[in-house]
């Protein structure tokens, strides 16, 4: 039985001359949108995770570096070009283990050296737009690739958030299980709920229940469980940052997944916009992970759970070795069995 | 370095004609003792939580059996044994999955049944108190066995809570790790935060930060990454039962370390007494697994997080290969490379 191709949910609009962010903090008890008006908001609004996903997250820099472009033209017209640098410094350091920060930052940066005074905050405007549309346009091609390499009618299992939520929209993991759900091709999704932050019981069950498409929570600690017992037929998960060999950065936990897929014969899939591949990071040793606070740990659902006293390891992401990936997916087609030179040639460097 | 030996906590106590609980759904924020007077309230408490962990239920169990026959006996003074042998009957279905219960329940209906109507409220309680003190004296012996598999001073990583708090005392292999770390051969325990009822977190971390052993908490999701960043020595689990195979019962998470760490080189350690191994058991298979409500994922922290609408798989057990498992240790010794044969000859059975 296939189905409509369902695709409701935004995580960032342009609005009457700022960026609006839907809060993913407040997900799935308030829907409420943060209104940003400086570039150093947007920074702030990504340091702190109103938005998330590596996509998303380039995607609301790029709108922030058009507000700075007007900021900072309105309050130094011709020296302006000294102070968006430096915005768009701060901004790439937002969050570190993201590359598709940097890489849009350094893409509105271009664009305005390429511009005029004059035109330039229209041509950054443009740009960010384009790079918006061009995100969204590339997740639903990256959607075709990937649900095409799934077989039979079969539960599939996904980590974090990778949907609508975390993308300018349709998303890439998510953006894959849609397609196949369209296709017919999805049972139901199992999804990680993703401690520390919850992303998969907050927002992928949000976006799945609003889709229609049918989702079972499961604690991390089930998954390979779940693989052992429940049928799975495929791992998709998204990625933060892909290095050149293919080792690829991604919510912590998306390593255990990888290694009880391989111990089950579960094949394993990540979805990421060519953006996401950083050519510059020879392996994942090179990719810094992000340790965040340990109250993250320490609490859940906003209350305190652990002893007076307990300490936390708290690293957000993790890297699993290309060698457990057999496939990924990115919106110009598929690399099986990433590698240096596939992902070189993919990339059009060969 | 070496580090005196501390237990400090217990579950469960017999005070003033009644068992007397640690409420553990109300830790680590309150210390809330929880008395029964009935043999029914017990079975409740069992099955509500208040207490769990296979041999701490166990030890309830029979304070439980005490309760029965005074009750039973007041009531019906001599047809006590009918409505004795129900009680038992219900307290033995009070949980599905761990055996020490039904063990517990059958090593006091023989005592019932060897003693005449005015000895046996007190034969039992003396059985009672006979079976919580073997199960701390086991426990030491065990951690003792245990401690002496690991290797030179590392971080060891454990799941859910099998302290001093699923035990009568001292703990299973909370009890290895406490006599590990007393030898000084464990630099620090990383603990699985275990959801979905946060064991790891509320208990473990609250145990150990009491006894002064170093504990970092982390997500489940990031147990696999621990063993690939941070030097892991050993993991080291409980049980809830063991299958005559040497397949490993155990709550839901165990299963994907045990992949993790066979993948890693790292040694999986499984500590239990003799009463958890189940020998009509044949193998993983037969062990009946306890699905527990959906709320239990949707929520954390008392809070509703999952969106409205979205469903939970929450198996809240899972089995572990004995082809996974390099070290079974009990109260009597250590099994390596547990299979029946071994098992069999452990139990004085072969």
């Amino acid at each position: 039985m296939t189905h409509e191709v369902v695709d409701n949910v935004r995580a960032m609009r342009w609005h009457r001359e700022a960026l609006e962010m839907l809060d993913q903090r407040e997900l799935p008890a308030r829907e409420v949108w943060v209104r940003c008006t400086t570039c150093a908001e947007v920074a702030s609004a990504i340091t702190s995770m109103v938005v998330r996903g590596a996509p998303a997250i380039g995607v609301c820099a790029a709108y922030g570096a058009v507000l700075s472009a007007r900021v900072r033209q309105r309050d130094d017209r011709g020296g302006w070009r000294a102070g968006f640098d430096a915005d768009l410094d701060a901004l790439a350091r937002a969050r570190p283990t993201a590359v598709n920060l940097v890489w849009a930052v350094e893409r509105m940066r271009r664009v305005a050296r390429a511009a005029d005074d004059a035109a330039a905050p229209g041509a950054i405007l443009d740009a960010a737009h384009a790079l918006h549309r061009d995100d969204v346009d590339g997740n639903r091609r990256m959607g075709a690739y990937g649900a095409a390499l799934l077989g039979a009618r079969a539960p599939v299992l996904t980590h974090c958030n990778t949907g609508s939520l975390a993308t300018g929209g349709y998303g890439t993991a998510l953006g894959v299980i849609r397609s196949a759900w369209a296709a017919g091709k999805v049972e139901r999704v199992l999804a990680d709920e993703t401690r520390p932050w919850l992303q998969g019981a907050r927002l992928t069950a949000w976006e799945l229940v609003r889709d229609g498409i049918p989702v079972d929570l499961l604690a991390d600690g089930a998954a390979a469980w779940a693989m052992r017992r429940a049928g799975v037929g495929w791992v998709i998960v998204g990625a933060d940052r892909v290095a050149a060999n293919g080792d690829v950065a991604n919510k912590i936990g998306t390593y255990a997944l990888a290694v009880a897929a391989r111990h089950h014969g579960v094949r394993f899939m990540v979805a990421a916009p060519t953006s996401t591949i950083d050519p510059d990071c020879p392996d994942g040793d090179a990719i810094p992970i992000e340790l965040r606070a340990e109250a993250e740990v320490l609490t859940a659902g906003g209350r305190r759970i652990a002893a007076e006293g307990a300490r936390a390891w708290n690293p957000v992401f993790d890297v699993t070795p290309a060698a457990l990936v057999d496939a990924l997916v990115t919106e110009r087609g598929v690399i099986e069995r990433p590698g240096p030179e596939a992902i070189a040639a993919h990339l059009g460097r060969a």
